[in-house]
């Protein structure tokens, strides 16, 4: 589209990004180049560097440069609960909360039979292992609440449950700060069934 | 936020994309890392690449690698029209129509004083003197059609009025395709005004 080989090699490459499109992707290379190239080298450099070093924990499964992530090597963490998330992103949003003060599993994705991703592309067997070690006496699944992460929280809950763990689910409710006049029927319907 | 210094840079540097904030930088760095690092390999490359090889154009100011792009050096081109346009994308464009064989200087912008943009910026000595080269008889002015390419325009046009040079701009009226019912009435009025 453009009379240079390397824009049009850049462009290209940036349509890679989820939710990048032809024209977004033009966007950006033409900010880059005009305003920011010296973000255009952060950037190369950045993402040069985290392809090369970054890996999963061994134990967590998260993203991580060492062989095992300082939230798994934390002696403060209580490893009697084990919290089961989809991703890095839902990890750090438990943690900002403070509220949860055990150990993670990150499954790195969801079930989902049409994507071809399955019990064995979420690490399904390494949770099981993770989870039967003598330690974890809890399982917190929370994965997110729509179909496919309902979907992945039932197969590992009869999974888990198979084997004697207690397996628990975050509470479905009506959000903090919201009224009920405007909350959707089914979180009703789901708040009044869990009252406590 | 994560567990790991690479991938925290990487989400930083992200988010110098324009349009891209913190969720949008962490779903594109889980992608990537996830997904697909040959794309985060294959994107470090393309902007290390653009970044240090793609330059302006001597003649039009677009982007090229080399001294001067081909459409510039084009010998087919109709050097008697000069199309001005704000931006790479806005030439393609135009390219991409098919009815345009003249040659074009691109501003690279737009002017925008609130922003810093000046005619400094856009090249209005540059383009000057392009225009009063001899051979353009016609510039024709394709910024956009918002308030700051009509000012732009309008700059241009005085500027360019003054040196005695035939200045025109794009043709304002009804989209091809659409209803009368559905256009916005300036965009009826200005089809109007300028019947014909």
């Amino acid at each position: 589209m453009s009379s240079s080989d390397s824009l049009d090699a850049l462009i290209q490459a940036l349509r890679r990004l989820p939710g990048v499109g032809l024209k977004s992707a033009q966007r950006m290379a033409f900010h880059l180049l005009q305003r920011d190239r010296e973000g255009a080298r952060v950037l190369s450099r950045a993402l040069h560097e985290a392809a090369g070093s970054v890996q999963h924990c061994a134990r967590c499964h998260t993203f991580t440069e060492a062989g095992v992530c300082h939230t798994c090597l934390d002696p403060k963490r209580d490893a009697t609960r084990l919290c089961v998330v989809e991703t890095p992103a839902d990890q750090s949003a438990l943690e900002r909360t403070g509220a949860f003060k055990g150990l993670y599993f990150v499954l790195m994705g969801r079930l989902s039979p049409l994507d071809g991703v399955g019990p064995k592309e979420i690490g399904l067997q390494k949770l099981m292992e993770r989870a039967t070690n003598g330690a974890v006496q809890e399982v917190i699944l929370a994965t997110n609440f729509n179909a496919e992460g309902e979907a992945t929280a039932h197969v590992i809950s009869e999974a888990l449950k198979s084997r004697g763990l207690h397996v628990t689910r975050l509470a479905r409710g009506v959000p903090v700060g919201s009224e009920l006049e405007y909350v959707d029927l089914g979180t009703i319907a789901h708040a009044l069934a869990d009252r406590r």
